[in-house]
């Protein structure tokens, strides 16, 4: 017997999609090369290419998840024994560093303590050790502890041939993020996020500079689900060469939130984040919980903040969800039992949210 | 602008889900590690046991489409520089070729023509010739040709140390399939088919003795996103481990889509689909169509036929579609230009399917 719950979900994603998402999901389901899906994909591709910020002509969602996103990339730019080096500082650099090693690439690891920001120069300085990576990549917002990691600076990397890839699973749509400005050659996201969309797809985009690395291939993609040049061919082609069983229904959700961000506007999406998420960090650090990414490096949309001392995390918690419905994440690594990420992302991005979370939390520490 | 065009999707797949799982689409959407979510999957994994006709633990969906399921398996199963026979007579025999060399498999193919059956003899006579072979993967439905292959004489295969592998992408829920009497291994689905569910999920089964295969590996998997071990992990340990974002969305309609398929009874939904395949073959045979399987081997589910002389077959599908919402699929390799491919799945083999169909078509060929 399967109940329906109605979750607040203040966790590290999935997040609330926006009414008009959930509201497409009930659209009558397209074949995957109906003209009409594919012209609904070619508008999702130029509105990912605003949220983007790019101009690159691929742009598209794979089918799958953020971690999907994630391997596509490494998949389609990565042949066996090439170099990536990989920031590391929570658990998705981590991710970065197992499905390239898992791919066949000889994976240069650059750490900063979990909590800490990377610094630009040293993984500017392991290219400068390493010239012949074949990419560098970094995780725009670590939501693993809440940390923001400069990405701008490595747009230096476009003076070299190493590629810079992105994680913006949990930046996109949340912070500021300017593919093309910041010289960034590939990144992906995800849908269920701060785009405000259900999770199953998500957003990738290379530069034509990544096209041609992955055209100019000798080992073929690994991957036929994830293999981006194939996906190219289906979603980007005149003709449209069919390569998987697409949903038009997580389409239409994407296509809906995408369009009530925009609606929004770029930066002030970006803005209503920020004051949202600084609105909850300074009420946490009144009651005496902690924030585990440093200050100046602290994002607005995913907070990662540790307990007041004596207080066990996992019934707290777990009576957040069960008497008020309320989801919030439990701590990953080194913070596993002892601190909350809560996420305030897309439509959950907003007072509401806010007020009941605190209200909550005071009932059950009153 | 996007259009909301309302289809009837006779094609290879997607066809119309049931009412059932279009509605529960729009229920609120749950966290990849709620305890609800988590109950729903176990409910599901239970649903799929029964309509696999499976007592096998590691049955689970995968986040993706039936492709995805496809590459799960293959990447779990088959390390670097292992042997797979592949039974090929037909597009998707193809892809089974293409994506176990593309993660380093050596191939051995067994042929037939597209429209005929593979015979089992030569396929296991093949596993004579190589009984090093690490698994034997057919597919029993070709969505394709409409050709049915013979799965349970390779059953044989229990006594072998080669794996039996079957796509039942078209296959699950349309016609007779029984995983653990036909000594199935590895198989795998898709939810947009003839189990009455939008695209997006894979349904997946492993034996125990495949299970050893893969945990006994040394060679890791080769992805991360479709390795069946993590998803194991996630979505059938005791205590859950992260994974991916899986989506409560698809899985609500998945489930709905399972209760439906269930509540009829599966040899029931087999005898609907039978009916009412050989119904719409006899019609287009008097109205001089062909029939691409042969006799004795054709799916009820999914009918490939080829047009009278004469008739140029892409401008009539296209009226279809505009004029009356009718979607069927063009035909692939060898029958493209010259076949149509008509799918009567799930909620969409009934009569009303049926009588729309000849009637637009007596009306365009009038």
């Amino acid at each position: 017997m399967i109940t329906h719950n109605d979750r607040l979900l203040l966790g590290p994603g999935p997040s609330n999609p926006y009414p008009e998402a959930m509201e497409a999901l009930g659209r009558p389901v397209l074949g995957h090369l109906d003209p009409d899906y594919l012209a609904l994909m070619t508008e999702i591709s130029g509105q990912l290419r605003t949220v983007f910020g790019t101009a690159n002509e691929l742009t598209l969602p794979v089918s799958g998840t953020g971690s999907a996103g994630m391997e596509a990339c490494l998949a389609s730019l990565l042949q066996p024994g090439e170099k990536a080096i990989v920031g590391v500082n929570g658990y998705f650099g981590e991710r970065l560093c197992e499905v390239a090693a898992r791919g066949g690439a000889e994976v240069v690891r650059v750490e900063a303590p979990w909590g800490r920001a990377l610094d630009p120069e040293a993984l500017l300085g392991a290219r400068r050790t390493h010239p012949d990576a074949r990419l560098l990549a970094v995780v725009a917002a670590e939501t693993s502890t809440g940390v923001r990691n400069d990405v701008a600076p490595l747009g230096a990397l476009r003076d070299t041939d190493t590629l810079l890839l992105v994680d913006a699973v949990t930046a996109l749509g949340g912070s500021e993020l300017r593919v093309d400005d910041w010289g960034i050659d590939a990144c992906y996201s995800a849908s269920q996020k701060c785009l405000g969309a259900p999770s199953g797809l998500a957003p990738v985009t290379l530069s034509a500079r990544a096209v041609q690395v992955m055209q100019a291939r000798v080992v073929p993609v690994r991957s036929f689900y994830l293999d981006l040049g194939l996906l190219q061919e289906y979603y980007l082609a005149s003709t449209p060469r069919y390569h998987h069983t697409a949903s038009s229904t997580l389409a239409y959700a994407l296509h809906a939130g995408l369009a009530r961000l925009l609606a929004e506007g770029r930066e002030a999406v970006w803005a209503r984040h920020a004051a949202i998420g600084a609105r909850l960090q300074d009420a946490l650090r009144k009651r005496g919980f902690g924030l585990v990414a440093q200050d100046g490096h602290r994002l607005a949309q995913l907070t990662a903040t540790t307990l007041p001392e004596g207080l066990d995390e996992a019934p707290l918690r777990r009576a957040l969800l069960q008497r008020y419905g309320i989801e919030v994440g439990g701590g990953l690594g080194e913070f596993a039992g002892r601190a909350w990420r809560i996420g305030l992302m897309g439509h959950a991005a907003r007072e509401r949210s806010v007020v009941a979370l605190l209200g909550a939390v005071d009932e059950l520490l009153g």
